[in-house]
Parts: structure tokens; sequence; C-alpha cells
């Protein structure tokens, strides 16, 4: 049935898979996306949220390289929050609420719109692989499919099993089937895997809320959006979540199923996100803390089904009611379906290349939660990656990794292979070490140049990212080349309790002082005058702004990215024979030759690789 | 969890599961709809369409009643179709191409807009039964949700297993499981059980197919539409369907697969529904045709997934492939996925009364496919009726039957609860006796007053049924009443090749004539002032047309329906001893006591109770 061999194969639609596939085509490769239900495309197996702190900036890069999450968040948003809007720029980060259903529409039809890139409906069941190289895959059915690369997503389905209280049973996600075969075969194959777990809460009946108990939480006035690209506008209306809180009886009532839990009572012995935490590990681990948010989020534009953010839990069904009963404004809640908790297969990522290539088969890449991370935005980064590295494998081009200084694209995949990781991983702003260079406003400025070049960007989506950027540095040399009379700017001053000048000076080291905001500034004639001249928009004069205001920090970071850079450059050859190296540490020595690090730099990020252990490695390289 | 006890539980939410819920807590009692995947309500597991031959009828029928079949056809509809439009009025049948994405959306935010309806996501794995009644239901997590009254609904679900040539797994409908365990215990209550099969055609890529090798098929120029409500417009844009044939050729390739054929080679023994055949069988029935027709359905308005109506199949994937690659216009076809045979479970219908109450267990009912039914319309306008029962047996009230006069769905009910199926029931205008009175023109004045004293129509509609009505009978009144010269009238038969008239005479016997329409009767300046004068709709003109020109046939199955309806009226106790009557026939008293018909009518359609039988009940009766 399927007589040509394809360029890439895509197991799983979900967040990774989507982008792995759009991607692959995208850039020209015959592409195939199995999955197991072609109706539950890029489905939101748990919150129906996009972004957020560190995640926000994931989806703006994706975005910026040419993939299709920030599209689809913006096009099924029905509410929009800049968070962290109080704090510097390198902290902005863009969340959006998501219609789910039409979150998975939007995506399929996306997909659906996508040349080079076919669809199939089964489950696949094992790979084909003839000498360490991936050649194809084999389905459940018997089909097998030839291509010259597979990229694996399953997401939380290999071996999947279901946990409320003391029950389990097998399954992918709540009401689907869970995949099996394919870890079988890796680990005969000399995979290495592990079990991880994650949960999910209840969801239930907005009908029977009384949100005039909860505190309303409305989206952002001025709502911005998702993606540099003119196809999506920001929300012109939308949706209001609400807030309520637990407390010392709701506190009780969930510690009266402790004894049947599957995390206490030892049945789920799995790490769980450390981050995400279910409600009863929250209780559990902050005894003193006598109450916790609850964020009550609509599923969509006209759906009555809510989701109880914050109320993840696998304690039994009538205990998770019970509780959720006694929480302010959920005195009579209805279940649509209780939480509950899933133990999957994951394959530690320190079996991966920077590329997301598996080091044992060639061809093979690995992406989202298979690799033990956790979040939609994390799977899609992921995806992306893989699928771009796939594309270019197979049309024999360079390969295509990101630096942790360019993007939390390349702080996450460095991460995960140079680290590995024992629990599920999400993204956290304080992993990335310059986090003032990968803000939100400048996804594009970093990454839309590579997207052109990968052939995922369009001319006229670079040419307006120029154009963008390079009026935001003229406006911010205006700023340094201009100067104003103290007379003039001292009233400014005055009003923001800013000390005043004597003499006239530039605008540049007025404007760069903490207290003073670009709509203070603007009153200077000129500069007024210089904007309305210009034409500038919003997003330009922010742009400005962060340029002027955090110019300091920015040098500085970029400074240091550059040193490391310089290690960055000092490559390790991949035969490069550790065994020589007697005065290192055991431990160093064999986690060098695990994880085969491509640079000093990334050695150096090893755990448990010290500075002089990298000494002496330098030293074998003859620097 | 679920602490109060429901008046009545629906599980399932299929189409019949979807009306049952939405009648019952529009009756006012308090309704859960328990189903195995709330993200698939009301899925159309197979064509993309609602309606067609005396399926439109039904619902047109369940529209009247207060359902919202009707509704949810005309929101998602992608195209419009009026079938045998030059057959008499009796034949019309409305038929739509629906989005089927669409549907299932709209149907669940009708339903979430149903008071008295809760939701729950979950398996049920049993029911809870004491005394032979009803009590509730079991989930497979062991919840025990207490109810008066369950209506089951489980469609292919039981026991389903999936079949693709050779291979064979289990399952409910493609990348859904199987439910399990409510057959078991059913049987071991005292039921009879029975296996079905039923299949689906392979979804291919529209963008694979070449249209212009096709015939195209667009819908009507001016479409309608099901609902009377005024809820719903008719479309304004619609998209076109395609057809192409099979030919020798096909069918050779498709052979080469019949010893794999699970139809063929034994592996599948249940019956398949005759009327919807897989292209082996019609290959196999019809050996010396040498073409089939195929209809090619897109999914939706926005997708590019495809329907092939017509090559329903379960054998071997690459078979299937092989065989639709050799269609015109199929040269390059693409896959979704492989078309597939199901197997599942049904209960013989004879266990039922004529509410869908089962014999055995009072309180419990059976609607939809795991009556041996198939087809959506069928389902649905059971699970109206079992939904309505259900609900009017929990409040006391008086039972709701439709009689074979008055209802394609009286037809069902009573075809199914009497002489039971063993194939697939499939509805056909040749069921119905009465045909030229269960039009779909009519069917609001026949039913929609039976929906408002349920409870189900608000009185607007039924004012604005009535209105229509009196309208188009005063307007049959005026044709009787009005005379016209034969000066007048003589130019128009002319033309017509009708027999010219000597005299004046009266409008209607005219209009009555056969190749008289009412464009040529309107061009009498009387009939075009009347017309404008009462503000004639197109709906209620043509109403009047049909009352006028088919008033023989009509009075004729009047007379008939009330002669049957007398005998219908002579009820039979339900504790009728038939073992006293030793001169009917073993086989009829052997039928009679297992079927236990209402009506002397009802035991006269029993395949098997002679006419001689039925005199002798009779006079045991004491006529
Ligand atoms: C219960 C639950 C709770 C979660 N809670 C959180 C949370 O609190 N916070 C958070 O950030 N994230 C959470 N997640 C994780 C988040 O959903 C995932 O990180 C994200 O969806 C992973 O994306 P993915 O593409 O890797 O996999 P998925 O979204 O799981 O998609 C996997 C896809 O692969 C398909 N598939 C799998 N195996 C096969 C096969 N053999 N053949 C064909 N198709 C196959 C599946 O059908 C599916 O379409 C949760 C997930 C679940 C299920
Ligand atoms: C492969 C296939 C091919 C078909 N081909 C045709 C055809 O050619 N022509 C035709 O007219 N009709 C066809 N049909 C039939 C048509 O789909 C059905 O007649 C119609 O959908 C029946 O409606 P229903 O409500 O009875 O059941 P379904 O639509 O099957 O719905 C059953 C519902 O019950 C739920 N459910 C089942 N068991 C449980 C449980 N234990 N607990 C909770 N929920 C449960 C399911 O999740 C589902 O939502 C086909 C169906 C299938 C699956």
């Amino acid at each position: 049935m399927f007589e040509n061999v394809y360029d890439v194969i895509v197991v799983g639609a979900g967040h990774a898979g989507s982008e792995a596939a759009a991607a692959a085509a995208n850039m020209g490769s015959a592409t195939l996306l199995i999955t197991m239900n072609l109706q539950n495309i890029a489905q939101m197996s748990c919150n129906p949220a996009m972004g957020g702190i560190a995640k926000g900036q994931i989806v703006r890069e994706i975005d910026a390289l040419g993939g299709y999450s920030g599209i689809v968040s913006d096009t099924s948003a029905i509410q929009f929050k800049m968070l962290n809007k109080s704090k510097g720029p390198a902290m902005w980060s863009p969340r959006v609420q998501s219609d789910r259903m039409r979150f998975a529409e939007d995506w399929r039809l996306m997909l659906e719109r996508t040349p080079n890139l076919d669809f199939y409906q089964e489950m696949v069941s094992g790979l084909i692989v003839e000498n360490h190289k991936v050649v194809g895959v084999r389905t459940s059915l018997g089909l097998e499919i030839r291509a010259k690369s597979v990229v694996l997503t399953n997401g939380t389905f290999l071996n999947g099993l279901i946990h409320i209280g003391d029950k389990n049973f097998g399954g992918g996600r709540a009401g689907e089937r869970a995949a099996t075969g394919i870890t079988e075969q890796l680990v005969q194959l000399g995979f290495e895997s592990g079990r991880m777990k994650t949960g999910t809460p209840p969801r239930v009946d907005g009908r029977s809320l009384d949100y005039s108990k909860m505190i309303v939480q409305p989206g952002d006035e001025v709502p911005e959006k998702f993606s540099y690209s003119d196809v999506t506008k920001p929300l012109t209306h939308q949706r209001d979540c609400h807030m309520s809180y637990t407390s010392p009886l709701v506190h009780d009532l969930l510690r009266e199923g402790f004894d049947r839990s599957p995390m206490f009572n030892g049945r789920i012995q799995s790490t769980g996100p450390r981050y995400c935490p279910s409600i009863e590990d929250k209780i559990n681990r902050f005894a003193t803390k006598d109450r916790h948010q609850l964020f009550v989020e609509p599923e969509g534009w006209n759906t009555v089904e809510v989701y109880v953010n914050g109320f993840s839990t696998s304690l039994p069904e009538d205990v998770q009611f019970k509780a959720l009963r006694s929480v302010e404004g959920f005195e009579k809640v209805k279940f649509f379906r209780p939480g509950y908790a899933i133990e999957y297969d994951y394959f530690p990522p320190t079996q991966l290349k920077h590329t997301l290539e598996t080091k044992l088969v060639r061809g093979l890449f690995f992406a989202g939660q298979i690799n033990g991370t956790t979040g939609y935005e994390e799977a899609a980064s992921q995806g992306l990656m893989a699928g771009i590295n796939a594309a270019l494998q197979v049309q024999e081009r360079d390969e295509f990794t990101l630096k942790r200084n360019e993007a939390y694209i390349g702080v996450l995949v460095d991460d995960l292979i140079t680290k590995g990781t024992e629990e599920p991983y999400r993204m956290f702003t304080s992993r990335a070490e310059y986090r003032t260079l990968l803000r939100q406003d400048n996804a594009d400025l970093r990454l839309t140049p590579k997207g052109y070049e990968l052939g995922l960007v369009c001319e006229k989506r670079l040419k307006r990212m120029e154009e963008k950027h390079s009026k935001a540095e003229a406006f911010v040399e205006f700023f340094k080349d201009t100067s104003v009379q103290s007379q003039d700017i001292n009233p400014i001053l005055e009003v923001n309790n800013s000390a005043v000048v004597n003499q006239s000076g530039k605008l540049f080291k007025i404007f760069a002082r903490p207290n003073i905001s670009m709509e203070d500034i603007r009153k200077i004639d000129s500069v007024e005058a210089y904007i309305q001249g210009h034409d500038l928009d919003k997003e330009t004069i922010e742009q400005a702004e962060i340029q002027v205001k955090y110019s300091g920090y920015i040098d500085k970071e970029k400074n240091n990215a550059e040193k490391l850079n310089r290690l960055e450059d000092l490559k390790i050859p991949s035969d490069f024979d550790y065994s020589l190296m007697k005065s290192m540490s055991t431990e160093a020595r064999q986690k060098l030759e695990k994880i085969k690090p491509r640079t000093i730099s990334q050695a150096s990020r090893i755990s448990g690789v010290s500075p002089s252990d990298v000494s002496v490695l330098l030293v074998y390289m003859g620097r």
C-alpha cells in the first residue's frame, strides 16, 4: 500500500509529531505522519493553554523558525496574558488560554494544507532497522512502510498505565488506548528505557460552579499574540478565568485518601514532574501552607467544560470529589471526569545527539515526552528540531542546532542530551544562563534568519523582521545621538523622582534611568516627532525601549556568551579516546564516554565533570 | 461521587444516546449521559451524511417531536439534496452531506446547553439490577451510580471486533476501544444476545484525487433544510460531491483478495446489512454487473479527507488499495485509513416492549444499534423514543408510542419488537404501509402536537405549525370552492396536453389532473390573487399542492389505517394465557407467548401467526 520510500516518517501526531511533520514537509521532504487517531491531532492532554513563563518564549521561538504552534495558539486563543509584565522584559512571557477543540482542529487543517505531507491512521508497533540504520516502520496491521528517517514522538502512550486511587488500567490518555511493542524493540536494540509519570486534574461542569465566590481573572486589556507573522490577529474579545483556593478542610479531606493514593502507597514508583505537582504532593511537601491557588479555566469559547488548574491528582475519585466540593465556589461541582495519573516509558535523552538523532540508530530521531520532558511547548520545539534535522539528513545538508545563547530551545536540547533528566523536564527561565538575550520580543531577530535559511520562513517574513529591527536600532541610535536641554527634561525628571540635570546631555543616558519610561520620554518633542516621522509601531517602540533600558545587561551577557562560545568552538573528535586520560576521575571519564560531548563547553556542563577534569581534557587536546 | 439518584441514566453518547439524553432532560428528568469519551459525542462512525430515502423522513419526524438531529444536520450541512423529486411527494427524501467534526461539536454544544443534563466520561461495565428492576449502573472504575431508569445505547462497541483481511483486533470503532462486561451480565439476566457486523470504506486524501475524471454532484439549486424550527437556515453555499465507477478490472483486483476476506473465508459468521453491502458482497452477488457507483464525499468544509461511499470493505488493505487505484480519478489515491468491518453484540429486539423498555428488566431501555438496527437516523429515533419513555415512566405518566400510520418511527419500532431482525435493520419506504401519509413535508403536522404534549416542543413552534397547516387547508378549500371559466382554463390545459373542458368547473378537479402543476394553475388570476392576498409562502403552497394532487391516495390510506386501528384498539391483556388456545398452531402460540403483542393488530403482524390464528384469538377474547 505504501510503495514509495518516504524521506521522513513521523510517528505520533501530538505537539512534537505535528511540528516535526510540518517542518520536514515544508523543507521539501516527502513526509508521512502516522498516528493512532487522526481525529485527535495535537490534542491537549492536560491544560488548555499555551505558553507561560519560559514556555511562552519557546512558542515565540518556534514561530520565529517557521513552526506552527504560535499560529495555532493565536487562532484558538480565548484569552491572552503577558505574564511578568512588572518584571524586566527578559521575564515577560506570553500565555494564552485555548479552545481545546479549536486548537486540535486548526492544527489538523494547517497540516492538511501542508504540501509533501501524507497522513495515515494506525498504531506503529515497531521499527525496521537494518545495519544500525532505521529504514521504516511496521504497523499493527503488519504493514511495512519504508523511509529514510523516522521521528518517534509517542508522548505518554508507550505502555501507558492510568492510575486513579487503587485502580489502574492501560491507556495512553483518558479514553485512548496505550501503544505497545516499541519500547521492547528499542530495548532489544540496546536502548535504555525508564518510567515516568504525570497527572491531570478533574474536568468539571462549569454550570455547577458559583463564580461569584471566586476571583475573576480577565485577560490583558490590550492583548498581544504569539505569531510574528501577519496571518493572525490579536483577540478582540476574551473569556475570563477565575481563581479560588483550597483550605485546611480541603487538605484534610484529601489526606483521608492518602492510604489509597498510588503515589504514596508505592504503586507508582516512577517520578512525576516536580514543578507541576499533584495537589496531594503539594499538601505533603508544603505541610505548613494552609491554602493553594486553583485556577478555574474554561475549555473553550462555548463549552461548559472547565479545567481545574492546580488540582492535578490521582487520589480515588470519591476523595477528589469530596475535597473539591469543599472549595469555595465548588460546593455543587459536578465532574465530567476525575483526575488521574499516567505512567509511561521514556528514553533517557543522553542517548541522543544535539540533532535529537539517537546515537545508536542512524536516521532515528526522538522528540517530545518520549525524551522525558513534560509540556506541549517543550514537546513542540523538540519536534521542530527533530523534523528539521531528519529532513536535513535526508537532503544531505548540514545539521541544525541552536546554542544556549541563541534560544531556549538550545538550552532545552543541550540540557537533555548533556545532563539527562531524572524527572519530567520542564523549561524555566532559570535554566537559561543568558535569559536577557533570550527574550520573547526578540525571538524573531534571533531565529527568523535561521528559519529562512532552512527554507521554513518566507522572504516576506524575513524582510518584515529586518525592517522592524533596523527601525528599532535606528531609534536607539537617535537616543544616543540626540541631546536634550536641561530645562526640557528636568520637569519630567522631577515628576518621576529622578535627579535633575544641570546641563544638556544625550537622551540615551536619561532614558536609561530606571524611573523614566517611554511614555515619559515621549513628552520630549523631538522624540515624539521622531516616532511620528518614522511611523514607528508599538512593537518597534517597545523593542527600542528594551534595547536602551537593558543595554548594560544585554552587553554583559553577550560578552559572557562569546567567551563561552570560544569553548563551544573547541570541538572534541567523536572518536576521542577518554580511556587514555588516567588523571581524570573515573566518574567523569564514564560520563564523558557515555555522553560523548561535541565540545569542551558541553563537556563542562555534564554533572560529575569538574573544572579540573575539563583542564585535563584541554591538555589532552593539545591546548 | 454521585450521591443523588438520577431519573434517567443514558449509557453511550452516539446518535441514540444523544437523542435519549436530550429528550429525557428536556422533559424535566434529572439525566446523566455517560460515555467512553466526551470528545466523541454523536460521532459519525461511517458516512458523513444524514437523511436519504426513508431516513430523511425519520430525521424530519425526530425534529417535529423536538429532537435535535434535524437541527444539528442543518447547522453542520455542507450540501443539501431533496432526493426523489421526480417521484410523488411520499418519496421525497431530504439528505445532507455533513461536516463530520462540526456535526459532533454542534451536538455536544447543544447537549451542554440542555438543562437537567449531566455528563460523565467513563466506561459502564455493568448494570445494577434489583428484583427485576434496574436501579443504576456500575463503571469500570467501580463507581455505582443510581438511577430510576437506564437507557443502553452501546452501538457497535459491545465486544466489538474489527476485521481487515485476515487480521482482527478488539475495538468499538477505528482507534477506539471496545466495551466489555455488559453483554455477559445481560445474558446472565436471561437476555438473548446475537452477533452482527457492519463495514466502512477507506478514507482517502482528497489532494490525491483527480476530480476532472469524475462526474460532479452538486447540491440542490435551492437547498431546503431539515428542521421545521426557525433556529436554522438553508445553506447559502455548498460543497460538491463527485461520482466515479468501479470496472471489471477493479472487480478482478478485489477478487484476488477473496481468499483472505473475513467475509468469505468464514472468519466473520455474523450477518451484515444486506442493503448496505460491502463492495466484495456486491461483486459476489451481482456477478454480471460490470460496474458499481462510487460517491466521493468530502468530510467537511475545510478538510481534505474524503469518504468513498460505496466501497465499504474488509478485504486486506493492500487489496483495497490496489483496486481503488484502478478506479478512474483514483490513480494516485493515498489512504488516510483502510476500510474495515466490525462485529459486535446486539440483543434481538423482540425482547422489548413498544416503549423500548426490556420485558425482562423494568426501567431498562435499549436503543440504537444494540437493537440490531443500522444507521444514524434509525438509532437517533429509537434514542428519542427510549428517552421519552424513560422520562415518562419515572414521572409516572402514560407511555408514548407511535402507530404505523403515524410515523416511520412507529413502523421502525413495531417492526423491531414484533418481527425482530436477523440482519442489521435499515428503514425503507417500502416497510411503511401508509407512506403517502408519512411524508417528509407533513411530519410536523403528524407529530409536533405530540411533541408539544410531551413537553419537548414549545408553544411557539406548535402555533407556527398550526398556522401553516390551516393556511394550506384554507387554500385547498379555496380550490374546492372556486370555479373557473372554460375560456380561462382551456389555454392552460391545451399547453399541457390535458383535455379541454366545455363548461366552467371547480379549480380542484382541474388542478388534481396529473399534467397540471401549481405553476400552471397560478396563471389563473384568482389563484395568484389568493396567494398574494394571503401571503402564502413556498412551504404552504407546496403543502396545498400535495393535498390536492394526492387527495385520492391520502384518503384511501387514511381509510385503511382507520380500519387497522380498530384492530389496533383491540388490546390483548398482558397476562393473556395462550396455552389455552389448543386450536392454534404451536408455532403461533410460541411466538405469541414470546412477543406478547399488545393488540390484535400487532399479533397479526408476527411472522408465523396466520389470519386463522388471529380469528382464534378473537374468539377467545370474546369477539
Ligand atoms: C494525563 C496527562 C497529564 C499531563 N499533565 C501535564 C502537566 O501537568 N503539565 C505539563 O506541562 N504537561 C502535562 N502533560 C504532558 C503534555 O500533554 C505532554 O508533554 C505533551 O502533550 C507531549 O507531547 P508529545 O507530542 O510528546 O506527545 P502526546 O501529546 O502524548 O502525543 C503523542 C501522539 O502519538 C500518538 N502515538 C503514540 N504512540 C503511537 C504509535 N505507536 N503509533 C501511532 N501513534 C502513536 C498518540 O496517539 C498521540 O497522538 C500531561 C499529559 C497527560 C497525558
Ligand atoms: C465501522 C462501521 C461501519 C458502519 N457502517 C454503516 C453503514 O454502512 N450504514 C449505516 O447506516 N450505518 C453504518 N454504521 C452504523 C452507524 O454508525 C450506527 O448505526 C449508529 O452510529 C448507531 O448509533 P448508536 O447511537 O446506536 O451507537 P454508536 O454511534 O456506535 O454510539 C455508541 C456510543 O456508546 C458509547 N459506549 C459504548 N459502550 C459504552 C459503555 N459501556 N460505557 C460508556 N459508553 C459506551 C460509545 O463510546 C459511543 O459513544 C457503521 C458503524 C461502524 C462502526
